[in-house]
């Protein structure tokens, strides 16, 4: 998790250490006369910067300090490299953030927090469908220029002239068998060992939590959940007539280990479900040794531990992230995942494999819609077995990381003193603290009235503890649209300060 | 209902009143006349009968005469109509059936009869997967080539056209308004006054049937069923964690308004579910007063009524089946359905019209798989609307028809005696009650060892008062594999007889 933590308003060259003196090492140098282009605009944003290479001949410099040189300026944010092209300059990174608060540790937890969170979310998307929309920051997807509509749509023909009478065959059990290989192929890069047999296609990452809840729950059991939730799981829980418990969650390395020890040994608890992965809202990733802690501390309590790892491919940096399930040895590990934001939001494709519970998961499955149409999950295979799908997916985190930046650096400009927000490294979501606000509720309103809309903070909590943050969708691209909206969005938050 | 009433062994002409005096009316002889070259081969099976016209011609007799020996023929299932072409040579029906016992009036409704169907269904599953497979009879629906999977093709190809980001771009809300709006037009048909508003797509009717139970229930309610009752929806209601209570079901009229009556009166029931057209696996049509006396009955006591009308285009008749929601006047009714087996086994079509529950069904489905992938709706909206649609369902209720008689007509000559069948109109399955077995379950494991699948009575109740009866499924072809299934069938069923 990498921080912004230039105070607002301070420029950045008061902060780089860049006004480097004589006896700094050459590629410091070498950065500082790049920098110093960037600032007076001899280089623009967008602009490239002169390959390794030719830095090497035009300033007498070896390879390794040209490169190094690059790499320096890249990590302060002012370049980015981009595939085979070379380096280019970013937009500069005028204003920041301070970081979100952290989750006080608790001393205890308290079981008193079981509101309606079903009102809540019917409530929000009532209200979402009373307002004409301009702008739409409330969603968890990319816009459909991110993903490869053309690529999928011949896939797709290609899936029919393969298996012309796949529309009126009768659909394949648990999902469709080369989909089911592809995806166990693909989990190995997330540290896990799976076969096809035991995946379980599923009508996206939503059906798959839901199976996995029913599987190891019965109504009135009590639920372990982050704090703040993904506001689909709490409706999850509360629909299938589920308690649950909110545990506290570091925008920085995600669930606390401790605060859910302190719950297992003081609460009824059936099970625990974590985003392990860029964490929706916070965007925060566990590192691996406190997701080895949580397989074990659910495994030493002998509850099922629900991971949904959806948006784990989507991170700036290509190394894939390991999925809770890796570290699991009895089957306590539930996975589920969905290809709904990485390859394609109108194709709902998730899948599941239910660990001890896979057999129960089946045949739940098998009452709940019976197995999914083949035909999608034919045209997706097509997809992601080829060397197209790494291709999109390296695109798809440049843009997001992109697009990412851009939103904060605005929200950093225009929005009023006290505002926090902790930068993720991955995923599309920005999960932003306002400063403390007279009436939240009238101001997700009036932001709606203006066509705008986001998701509240007190819809991914059963208490009022995030009454005064707000997710905001990184995936479309920020157009001047969208940065107007930002900037009166910034307005109506000031003018509603307490 | 029609049933077949001749006994076995009984040649047809026996039974058939035409040995009609010279004093007889014209038509009546000259039908006569025809009969006996049917049974003299000089017309077979599949051949044309003179066109109508040419009868005039032939024997001096007026249009009306000629017409009304045709329809007699037709009548008596030695002729049948084909749309635009004339009169054709059935098979004839040599040996037949008697009918299915009619349930026995109950007393009292037995509320002690809640056993696992969840692990029979399970079981059954489980032992198919075990055993390789010669024929499946176990289904309920066509095999491929009852529908029409070219066309499909072309309007997938032609949506891929019309939306090109259909893949990437999000879901539309409770489905995609044009095929909500085709949904509520071709409603018309079944008697409801929708608007596409009212509709909400869901994943097959098993999604929608779902749905409607978790909108009307809390875990430990009791659901009447029909009995013989679809296992999918014992399945279903046994997964939510509800009970079941069976209610006597006619393979005549459907379920007896009087016994549900009883029940009403007795027993703590949250909620009706039926299968007013085609009930599977009987077969039978409730009449039009018996369908407006259950609407009023479960309005009189303030119970949801749950209709699954997933059969009703697939009766002899082209005269559509009113559906039960046509009755409703207070919301009372919810309506399922789906295109599965009509239009396309391969595609999860289905719809749900939530009466008084609407709202709640939208906010379940949205937590329970999010709104179906767009895709498909707007292939099956591109075919639905065109004229093909009721051009493919005129050719399958033909292909269905002859394929059922087909099969009974095999059941009558093999079958041992004691074996009896009620015929239905419509749809394409076949229920037959066996003589009394020794043991049923041992029955059904010899002919899965044999690779012939079938669906045995006992998953179609909690109880054991079925398990001497079998579902087949009659929508795949009547090739010389399946007579040969059947005769091994009705062997096997000898050698287990009481």
């Amino acid at each position: 998790m990498r921080f912004l933590y230039l105070s607002q308003g301070t420029p950045p060259a008061q902060d780089r250490s860049m006004n480097t003196p004589h006896d700094a090492p050459l590629y410091l140098r070498l950065a500082q006369h790049y920098l110093g282009a960037i600032e007076s605009g001899a280089l623009s944003p967008g602009d490239r910067m002169p390959s390794v290479r030719s830095l090497t001949r035009l300033h007498q410099v070896s390879l390794s300090t040209a490169l190094q040189a690059c790499r320096y300026l890249e990590e302060k944010g002012w370049l980015e490299a981009r595939e085979r092209s070379g380096y280019y300059v970013c937009r500069p990174r005028r204003l920041s953030l301070p970081p979100s608060s952290e989750p006080p540790v608790p001393a205890r937890i308290d079981a008193a927090q079981f509101l309606g969170i079903h009102e809540r979310v019917s409530d929000f998307l009532a209200r979402c469908e009373q307002h004409s929309l301009r702008l739409n920051l409330a969603q968890a997807f990319g816009s459909p220029e991110a993903y490869p509509a053309a690529a999928l749509k011949n896939a797709a023909v290609r899936a029919l002239r393969l298996q012309p009478d796949i529309l009126v065959e009768p659909t394949p059990w648990h999902g469709e068998p080369g989909f089911r290989s592809v995806l166990a192929r693909r989990a190995l890069e997330s540290g896990m060992r799976l076969t096809a047999d035991e995946v379980v296609v599923t009508h996206g990452c939503t059906e798959a939590m839901n199976l996995a809840l029913r599987a190891v729950t019965q109504p009135g059991d009590t639920v372990a959940v982050e704090s703040p939730c993904y506001f689909g799981l709490l409706q999850i829980v509360q629909s299938l007539g589920l308690r649950s418990i909110e545990i506290p969650t570091s925008p920085q390395h995600g669930m606390s280990v401790e605060a859910l020890e302190l719950a297992l040994q003081t609460q009824p608890i059936r099970t625990v479900v974590v985003i392990p992965n860029f964490q929706n809202p916070l965007g925060s990733v566990m590192p691996d040794d406190r997701k080895a802690a949580i397989v074990a501390l659910c495994a030493q309590y002998g509850v099922a531990l629900i991971e949904d790892d959806t948006y784990a491919a989507l991170g700036d940096d290509e190394q894939p992230l390991r999925a809770l399930k890796s570290w699991d040895e009895g089957g306590g590990v539930i996975h589920c995942a969905s290809l709904h934001k990485t390859l394609a939001p109108g194709m709902r494709l998730g899948w599941i494999n239910g660990g001890r519970w896979h057999a129960r998961i089946k045949m739940l499955k098998y009452a709940q819609s019976r197995p999914n149409d083949a035909f999608l999950q034919l045209t997706a295979r097509e997809f992601i077995a080829s060397a197209a799908f790494n291709r999109h997916l390296n695109r798809l985190r440049r843009l997001l990381r992109e697009q990412r930046s851009a939103v904060a650096e605005s929200i950093a400009r225009h929005f009023p003193a006290g505002t926090r927000l902790s930068m993720p490294q991955g995923g599309m979501l920005l999960w932003v603290q306002l400063p403390k606000l007279r009436n939240p509720r009238a101001m997700f309103e009036t932001a709606l009235r203006e066509g705008i809309r986001f998701a509240p903070g007190w819809i991914f909590t059963n208490s009022d503890r995030y009454d005064n943050y707000l997710r905001l969708n990184c995936g479309i691209p920020f157009t001047p649209e969208f940065e107007a909206a930002i900037r009166r969005l910034a307005q109506i938050v000031q003018e509603a300060q307490a």
